[in-house]
């Protein structure tokens, strides 16, 4: 083991074919060990990617582990026998951090054997494996995507309170927080705020943050801490204005992530679909759909995740990526600031967003008449005191307006086809996970 | 009133003047109304700006009030008497959103005239007036050229669980929320997360999320929740390296923002620095000069508020920008997880940043070693055992690394002048403040 690596500069994994008979330092971790003969050949795996490196002599004695952080410096070598076509003749191995600890299971195989509790309890090491690796980079870029197309379209980032002192729906699915002398909540959504942003004059505004959700259900389907990609848009005629902008919106999303993360798309096999034109269903009609075409019920209003799935499955071609809009929810199963509909009282003039089966986005216009919104408050049986500073907004003069909410990891986990939502989170909160 | 105006295209009010002799319809808020023998002269204001609509005849006594939300349709006319060169000849104005209810306070003023907890109290009020809708557009300049920045040199965003099982810092001010059957916090900061997802093989990440302190302290420099743009990396030689990202980044950020927001800044009277080489200053010879200068004795190890403003005159032209990296503080006042300094192991690897005499940022090597990471925790008097998921990374093999973290409202308050960081909050969260 030698230590005079640090006079050269460092090269990425996937960066050392640049550098073909160059002296190099690659630094990552041991990510596989073959021994042959008086050789050693070892994967180092940095962010970027894997390369090969080859220890002769003395050095392929070293007495390296999987997973250790080790500096290799040597010679970039073309070699038609290494897995990149490129390899590094190693000099020199330092390691900077050495594992002793048995794995609890293998990173360097195809896919993690292991349960998905086992996975998420050795987080930092499941998140390792280039698959799972590739899960997040796209998550991030999908993130980065949602904020550009947004700024380019004049909205403003906001950042809004976690710390609620009253829940958007009336109190139900509450986390309570132990504020100084006073209780407290984990905001469920930023829609007041989101909304307050808007009539405070910003008109689009947009946030990306936590929200939270006290509920019992412990799903394939649900965390209690996710993060929501929130947009909320002023002097709008009506929510298929919202409709349009969130299948823009998505569309470019999607076309960003494949251009960033080509290389993590292909190693997951994923084709990124293009929407198109998303057809915009009526929850009623969807219902009759499901009931003629696969002699399905529906709860009353609403699809359950059986009719989401099916749905899906009608609007679109076998094996390919579904997105439907479901439009015309009844107000008794909205929440009481959904407009109704303009033809139709008993409706509103919201939607939901359901890709390959599952829910990612609930929106629709809001009420933005303060006797309006004050007697739907009222007919919910909640009282309009306990909404002073929401319903302030809408006294100071307030814009049609509306928008929707796109949860991220069901967004993420749809895109990629992952059975659950956890894992498409780093570190996902259910109902009895709160490790690490 | 007539209400034909949805038939034509909005303009924004900033953007009546390329429309000369066109018909437009502007929509927006009545920022201030004027009367003149027969005429009202309207301002209607919109997220873009304000103009000048010119009401004649009948129209000229429509019943309308500051702040209503209006529809005006008109020809946009240049005339050397209104405010900006360009003003609108209404033939139709609508009332959107009627404000009936007495204003709290003028927000058509150069400043509102109030105090700060009214100004909070009616915040979509106070988000209109000109100068504060700035801050908040120019807030979101400054996070989205955070991203950029980092994201250009390969960073990846990433989304940690705000609701934690313990806290980084061994339990102090930390607000408890009831997690279903078990115990559980807010997050203080995303520090063992950020640490652990370097650890898992992303080597660069950064988050913008909010963070959670219960400090019973009730200043102008204090927020219970804030805004903090982390970022951390691996494979680092020292912190200096910090430093010099941080520096680059703070220099990008303000070009960016003075770039977007130009005409925010110019409102605001705002000239932006241009940080260049930050001085960097070890804790112990701040003491000493702020001793020889100014006859000021710190507290053991630090400096106290008063210091961080002396040391700031001290380091910056009169009446300039002042930045200082405040390095090598003391190990008992650091965190368990600060890196020793190389040289002396009674002294941190670590960072302070002060911009005009607050502190906006903390940062440092970390440790990356598991035994010396244990012993450190068990050299506070903790338990290593309730950091195991945290420790778990160390085990799993981890680089030399290290990071920071900037408070957003801190980093506007300062660029902006603010003297109470409440004003660069949109909600702040304070001691008693949960409302609006």
């Amino acid at each position: 083991m030698t230590t005079h690596s640090s006079t050269i500069v460092r090269v990425l994994c996937s960066r050392v074919s640049e550098h073909t008979g160059q002296a190099i330092t690659v630094q990552g971790w041991v990510h596989a060990i073959r021994g042959m003969g008086g050789l050693a050949f070892v994967d180092v795996r940095d962010r970027s990617g894997i390369v090969q490196c080859v220890l002769e002599g003395q050095l392929a004695e070293s007495p390296l582990s999987l997973e250790s952080v080790v500096t290799v410096t040597g010679t970039a070598a073309a070699s038609s026998k290494a897995p990149r076509g490129i390899e590094v003749h190693a000099s020199g191995v330092t390691c900077i951090s050495k594992v002793e600890a048995p794995l609890p299971f293998e990173i360097n195989k195809k896919n993690i054997s292991a349960r998905l509790d086992t996975v998420l309890d050795h987080r930092v090491l499941s998140l390792r494996h280039p698959k799972v690796h590739a899960t997040f980079r796209i998550q991030s870029a999908l993130a980065g995507a949602f904020r550009d197309y947004l700024s380019s379209r004049q909205f403003t980032q906001i950042f809004t309170p976690k710390i609620v002192a009253s829940g958007t729906e009336g109190g139900s699915n509450l986390f309570p927080v132990d504020y100084f002398e006073q209780k407290a909540y984990l905001a469920q959504s930023p829609q007041f705020y989101k909304q307050m942003m808007v009539g405070a004059g910003y008109e689009r505004v947009f946030e990306i943050a936590p929200v939270y959700r006290a509920e019992e259900h412990n799903t394939s389907r649900h965390l209690n801490e996710y993060v929501s990609l929130d947009a909320e848009m002023g002097f709008i005629r009506s929510e298929e204005e919202l409709m349009d902008l969130e299948q823009h919106l998505l569309a470019y999303m999607f076309e960003r992530a494949a251009a960033e993360c080509e290389a993590e798309f292909a190693l997951l096999g994923v084709e990124v679909p293009v929407p198109g034109e998303i057809p915009r269903i009526p929850v009623a009609e969807a219902q009759q759909i499901l009931q003629r075409k696969y002699g399905k019920t529906s709860p009353k209003g609403d699809l359950d995740p059986e009719g989401e799935r099916l749905i899906c499955q009608y609007a679109s071609e076998p094996n390919k990526p579904a997105f439907v809009f479901v439009t015309r929810y009844p107000r008794e199963i909205r929440p009481m600031y959904a407009m109704p509909a303009s033809d139709n009282a008993a409706l509103t003039a919201s939607f939901d967003l359901l890709f390959n089966g599952l829910e990612i986005t609930t929106g629709g216009q809001r009420i933005h008449d303060y006797e309006q919104l004050s007697e739907s408050i009222r007919s919910r049986g909640l009282d309009p005191t306990h909404f002073a500073g929401y319903l302030d907004v809408f006294r100071y003069g307030m814009p049609p307006h509306g928008g929707f909410a796109i949860g991220l990891e069901r967004l993420t986990s749809r895109l990629l086809g992952l059975p659950n939502v956890r894992e498409a989170a780093a570190f996902p909160r259910d109902r009895t996970r709160l490790t690490p």
